[in-house]
């Protein structure tokens, strides 16, 4: 793969800008890399670790001379941010973002970014639940979908760039609209992510059941779902307070669904049981045939270890 | 290992019942495996792949001389299972169970049995999505625990006899009452079960949002909980419908959980939202210290495949 751009700016330096460098890198998609992270333990990693080629404590240093810059930290932050590079920014310059709400982004970036650069928001559908500059690894957007929300009037080969750069990278590229994107999300993503953290809340509230036992039979499933709940904090409540009404839209809709098998469990309604579970597997089935999960057992986790 | 039992007869042979036959033999645990199925498919083919020595047509013929007997289907099928075996039992045989709920268990086959033998319910706490006969293996039980329900007057020696197998088979052994262990395994494998058939329900029925986007876009989250949803519908319709009190008093405790979130959500209240998800990092670490889950990221399951 031949070099895209000349300097990409990453502002941010958890999983997903760290990931971002180890695949550029790999894939020699920029001749050098800026970075910028708000810690100083960041930073410091950084450098030591080779993410970037230089590091700076302020964003609008760090994209000075970038043709590709790429908000990869919470979205809660990204106002500040853009408002900050807003008149650091090369002419010309591709903006981008990898958060995992998109409307938001247009609302808090958008305002205070110069007409001369290309705003094209984007959302890689890729992660783990680890964080931080040491979790990144160059395999993270391979034949995962990324998604772009290009604004009316966005520059078209602007947008084939960056679509060519998440091909580089590995990724499928879908375009729609940044309403249709946290609809999407919310589903797939930030309602799973909501009710696996309340059920691990739910868990370590009980009386009757102690923690250790919570812990020890985890293995029933319970544990599947402590995977998403470790994601991290900060990340995850600004997703909840930045798509607000499609997440309560998606779990009004989760909630009177559980309340209508809550009503069968009563009842003892074993049919309507058997029929809700029977369907589920065939949506597994697919997921699997479209190259977005493993076909092994238990994720494949294998045999534990004692 | 030293062989435990002459012979042991494995009432069902799906993914449990296979398994422990798996192990069974690898360890030596019993001189010969008869087997007992419904379907003339799983008696074929258990045959066929060597679960078994002999399987029969008829649950009270695969029981005769056996001094262990393990009730390896469903738990709705267990008070008729129990009636027709109950005659048929060699005095001072050992029967036990795998069901995932225990108080119902001893509710409907305890009055079928006869008091020359030995009924101790029991569940090993392990288990994959797949079912049927080819998907057992012998490290199925390996680190995990198993939960035995002795009954008031169980005999000391049957119960360390039974204990005494389930290590052979590579499991811990926990002793709890029956109606405990239902309420451990409400919060810690009948909820999350219930909640993942739930999500993948709510989401196959969005109209705004296609299924085709559903499965593209799982790896956000949605596909961790797409794996226990493609359970056995029978067995999970079974288990819910003989654990109905635990499982809708742990419901309850989550919907009311579920709304303190949305209400959080609602009205924008970052703090709650973030307290309670950085507790839920501990509960994952814990779990993993205890040896019931990987610390690979995404559950190791490695870069995706093309």
């Amino acid at each position: 793969m031949s070099k895209l751009f000349e300097r990409v700016a990453l502002l941010g330096l958890g999983l997903i800008g760290s990931s971002l460098s180890h695949v550029i890198r790999q894939k020699g998609l920029a001749a050098n890399i800026t970075g910028y992270a708000r810690s100083e333990a960041t930073r410091k990693r950084a450098l030591e670790i080779g993410l970037v080629d230089r590091v700076f404590t302020s964003a609008a240093e760090a994209v000075t001379e970038a043709d590709l810059v790429i908000l990869c930290s919470p979205v809660g932050t990204y106002g500040a941010l853009a408002q900050d590079i807003g008149p650091a920014l090369m002419e010309g310059a591709i903006v981008t973002d990898v958060g995992s709400v998109k409307a938001a982004v247009v609302r808090d970036a958008g305002p205070h970014l110069p007409a001369s650069v290309h705003f094209i928001p984007g959302h890689p559908i890729a992660g783990t639940e680890q964080s931080g500059p040491d979790s990144g690894f160059a395999e993270l957007f391979a034949n995962r979908w990324c998604i772009l929300t290009p604004l009316p009037g966005s520059n078209p080969e602007a947008l084939a760039k960056l679509i060519a750069f998440w091909k580089a990278c590995g990724s499928n590229v879908e375009i729609m609209t940044p309403e249709h994107h946290d609809l999407v999300l919310a589903i797939t993503s930030h309602l799973p992510h909501l009710i696996a953290y309340n059920i691990v809340s739910t868990a370590a509230d009980l009386e009757e059941v102690t923690d250790s036992e919570v812990i020890k039979f985890s293995a029933g499933g319970f544990r599947d779902f402590t995977r998403i709940a470790a994601s991290d904090p900060t990340m995850w409540r600004d997703v909840f307070l930045n798509n607000k009404d499609a997440v309560l839209e998606m779990l009004g809709r989760f909630s009177e669904d559980l309340s209508a098998l809550q009503r069968a469990i009563r009842w003892g309604d074993g049919e309507m049981l058997f029929n809700l579970f029977t369907r589920s597997r065939q949506i597994r089935r697919s997921i699997i045939a479209a190259g977005q999960d493993t076909a092994a057992p238990d994720f494949g986790r294998g045999p534990p270890k004692g």
